[in-house]
Parts: structure tokens; C-alpha cells; sequence
């Protein structure tokens, strides 16, 4: 036995949508609500749902305007974002099996 | 982007609680109740709640004898089990940032 505790995972990030948007978000710093739609292949009511919970939890920052006719929502991650992002990484590997985690 | 999908996470596995649990039993092989309750600090009408989700999925085998007057649980992992967690680890890297990423 190597682990003799576990840190707490963020409830915000660990649902499994939130943490592909966040996942996204990371590497693309800003995405628009299709890309977001399509990668993580959910609903419009589902994504716009985890999206405003992220938005609630200061994570990700929404701007909607529009192009042309068509409305345009654009997501891009927070400062608290990216850190409870990391944070949430760290604490994920306490719950890995030893040799794919670090220390 | 390199990420252009993100793979399901199996919701039996995916409870903070759970993932403790197995996670201890992959390193420990056996573990009995009281020691995942210390090392997961759940409180045991939650343990045992856990574990019985794990058991109806066949992740774990669960044992309960008698040591003199005491009862005894022991959980282990089954072959079902730790193929389970193996394939929630190839799921979760679809949604770690590229760098901590396999391919």
C-alpha cells in the first residue's frame, strides 16, 4: 500500500461533461458553444446546463453575441479555472495506482 | 486541440468513494472493512453502500466471516474488476491535457 489517503475531488469538475469542457478549454483557451457541442458529443440543454455551472463556479468566462444572424457563444477558461483544473489533476493522481503517480 | 473525443467513464467507478475503494483493493488485493474505512474515511452506512454497488457490478467479492466475536468483511477485486478499472484509466486519459496523455 503506497496510498493512505485520498484528496478530495472537485464535485464541479469531476462530472464527466464538465471535465471534457474543461479538458478543451485547457488547450484551446476559448472554444464556441458548437465546437464544445461537438467534441463532447452532448445535448444543447445538457452542454448550456454544465456550462452555466462552471460559469456559476467562476471556471469558464461566457460571451454571447452574434455573427451575422446567427448567435455566438464563446466559452473560454478562467484564472480560477485553469488553477482548480490543476488542483483537481493533483488531487486525481492520489487515486491512481502507484508507478502512474507522482512522489 | 488534440483531443477530439473523450471516452465514457464508467459511472460505477467514477464515485470519488468508489475509486478509493478500488483503488486501495488494486494495490492491496484484500482489504478488509475497517481498514477501507480508514484509509477512505467514509463513514460506514456510505462504505457499505459503496461496496454493495461494487459488488452488484462484480467488481468485488465481498466475504464476511467471523475473527472470535467480530465480524469480519473482507472485499477483494475480481478479474471483472480490475479489467473495469484498467479500461476507467484508458477512459480517463482521453481527458487529461495533452503531455500527461498516452499516443
Amino acid at each position: 500500500m503506497t496510498a493512505d489517503r485520498f484528496d478530495p475531488l472537485d464535485p464541479v469538475i469531476h462530472s464527466p461533461l464538465r471535465l471534457a469542457v474543461l479538458s478543451v478549454l485547457i488547450s484551446a483557451r476559448q472554444a464556441d458553444f458548437n465546437y464544445l457541442k461537438k467534441t463532447t458529443e452532448a445535448t444543447d440543454g445538457n452542454l448550456s446546463t454544465h456550462l452555466a455551472k462552471l460559469e456559476e463556479a467562476g471556471y469558464i468566462r461566457i460571451k454571447k453575441s452574434f455573427q451575422g444572424r446567427k448567435p455566438l457563444t464563446e466559452c473560454s477558461l478562467t484564472e480560477k479555472g485553469r488553477a482548480a483544473f490543476s488542483a483537481y489533476l493533483r488531487a486525481l493522481e492520489s487515486y491512481l495506482p502507484a508507478g502512474t503517480k507522482k512522489g
